[in-house]
């Protein structure tokens, strides 16, 4: 067996893959084994004992927005009671930003791979501020969150349809030139998703306020892209997992509480450590104290070769997460050394054009002493509160370290 | 009189010029000293024995478009005869990119600026390929600006009342920041006009079907904000003109066969000199010897710190234009060798968030030998075909040696 022509194979399926959004579906009926008992979450599996606070707070919105809990204490006696299950998102070939909680009456952005043929799923954003998956979950939070699938979903999924698909490579490729790194910044990327959508929202329904509000709800929230962005890199991902003898990782994610990753050649297996707390700008009113750990399966953005691995291509984004346009750049240079490949369709401009450093090899990490650095927005610790600040992070470094244990048990090393 | 107080007032009026979009409006009804006998072009005043190819092209298209003419041979005779007069746009306050041809009939964006009280105009832009602004007159050019002034511009006049204008300043600060320079490169500008203006379309006709397409017109022209920004350069510009004795530029403009500045110090008077001919990449097909003279007052943009000046914010447009990042990079430095300031509110993030270099001064040009730096679209020689290519050009050296003698003559020196 051979690790780099292992590794080339996943990094090839990886960078081939071609997700492109079909449309919306409920979370039941579209993303495979979900249930009315079920729960979907961001990260590694996780009880509610050990879970967060912004993780509890997401769980108990969700719970109300399904209309099985009133109260906090509700939401933890289903939980508890086994009569609501929690699996991961990445169970379920979806992923979900901060808590990531995906209930089965919420709509999912489906997108399909066009090379490889798999399928993934990711919510619909939210915007800034108090937001279910920051945690929070007061009535403001749920009448929006009503609005988006009784209003929007209908009509956001129709044109969805009636403008063929949109190729998220391709989005990906232009607002990478247009300064954003597709994790934390995803200002052209949602500019882009909208144009691309509005004359079709206009046809999908005969209600012009509504379809005024749908582009406006999309338009001005420069993160309304972010959870296709997520659910293609989980496209890609996932193309490049299950590659007999590979290092190359396929999934990092957090739970608030742990960080997990996955790893091509090692199956399902999840290698976890508890997580770090990010390191960046505070909104006003709030510090680093209010801050919960690391949270979200944004991080599959970096497992792709975006977000923090694409920092190059967003010198603007150092306002928002602290540090210089140098860091920024630096930021790249240094995922070089623990990548496999350059990627062949997201370049840099001001690196000359160079591809975004892609697929994360656990030998490089472990030889080097370099663990992945993501761009993230940071959660307040108590449930309910929300977004406090963006900033940067890294995962445990002992997670690498036990992969490679397992990769070595496994393949003989 | 103290030139560094001049040149410091002009610049600082330059920046704090705040240019808001706040409506459309017939050229006819909103232009001081429009008339029904008249064309405006762009660059200092031509004749039509002077004007080149593209120039009389789209003097022949405008005439065609207003019934007064069926053929060049008459557009010719009209303009010989005095029947139809030619002025500059810049001679009323306009701009147009291009031929820049601007008639009585055709709609303008109006902009005020809300710090000065000066207004200025643009007409609209109609996308690439066989246009107007290039020369070309064939009916599907003459349908599609049929189109534009029949059906889109009554709801895009409407849309931008409803939006309450759109502060171009703040455009610019934002768009310059997600890699457009603001002159070769509006693309992100493009479509955060249209994100703006989107929703607004939707409330502004009843037919959805006319809503969709013009959304789809503007978002997917990547230089529909163009027209918007020079104007709103040329709001900017005025406002730093006519300040007694400075020695900055407040006009470039070229015609196709002259290059023509003004001088804040020095009044309406141009200095002029043949044109260049721009050096960069040509459409397939295409070569240089297709290329007509520089052509347009789109360097306006340059006159208030963007376009050429601001490169180093737009590393991916050398694709487009030829050359490296790096090119791009040294293009800005070397603008700081000319200029007066660094603009406060149009920074470069790849710079640290540098301003810009902002108000070209004429001893520094002459002093240093360094002339400005201008990103352009290249035009056909011939009338009729339209837009071979892109790339950089400079203007000639001898209009600010003329301009310096007659700063000296005028204030003693």
């Amino acid at each position: 067996m051979d690790i780099e022509l292992a590794n080339q194979e996943a990094t090839q399926r990886m960078m081939e893959a071609r997700p492109v959004v079909t449309g919306l579906g409920k979370a039941l009926e579209v993303i495979p084994g979900m249930r009315e008992d079920l729960l979907l979450h961001a990260g590694p599996p996780i009880t509610w004992e050990r879970a967060s606070g912004p993780m509890r707070g997401a769980i108990t919105g969700a719970l109300i927005f399904e209309g099985k809990a009133k109260t906090e204490a509700d939401a933890r006696a289903l939980i508890e009671s086994g009569a609501i299950k929690l699996e991961p998102c990445h169970h379920h070939q979806a992923v979900g930003p901060m808590a990531g909680i995906t209930c089965p009456s919420m709509s999912v952005y489906v997108l399909e791979n066009k090379t490889h043929g798999n399928k993934s799923f990711s919510n619909l954003n939210e915007g800034y501020g108090k937001v279910l998956r920051y945690g929070a979950y007061s009535e403001e939070v749920l009448d929006r969150l009503r609005w988006m699938e009784e209003v929007m979903a209908p009509v956001l999924g129709k044109a969805i349809k009636l403008a063929g698909g949109i190729d998220m490579r391709v989005l990906l490729s232009e607002s990478l030139h247009m300064g954003d790194e597709g994790h934390n910044r995803n200002k052209a990327g949602s500019i882009l998703f909208t144009k691309i959508l509005a004359p079709y929202i206009v046809k999908a329904t005969s209600d012009s306020e509504v379809a005024s509000q749908i582009i406006r709800t999309l338009g001005d929230n420069a993160l309304s892209v972010l959870n296709p962005v997520m659910a293609a890199c989980k496209g890609m991902a996932d193309a490049a997992h299950n590659v007999e003898g590979s290092t190359i990782v396929s999934v990092m994610a957090r739970n608030g509480t742990d960080f997990g990753i996955r790893v091509s050649g090692l199956g399902d297996r999840w290698f976890t450590a508890p997580v770090g707390t990010p390191q960046g700008l505070y909104f006003p009113g709030f510090k680093a104290e209010d801050a919960s750990g690391d949270i979200g399966d944004s991080t599959i953005t970096e497992t792709a070769g975006i977000g923090g691995f694409a920092m190059a291509s967003a010198p603007a984004i150092v306002t928002f997460v602290s540090g210089t346009p140098k860091d920024a750049l630096n930021t790249t240079l240094e995922m070089y050394e623990i990548t496999y490949t350059e990627h062949k369709y997201f370049t840099i401009p001001p690196l000359d054009f160079r591809g975004t450093p892609t697929g994360i090899d656990i030998r490089k990490v472990v030889e080097t002493g370099i663990t992945p650095r993501i761009n993230t927005g940071i959660a307040h610790k108590e449930a309910g509160v929300g977004q406090v600040g963006a900033g940067l992070v890294r995962p445990p470094m002992t997670i690498f370290e036990q992969a490679l244990v397992a990769f070595a048990e496994k393949y003989g090393f």
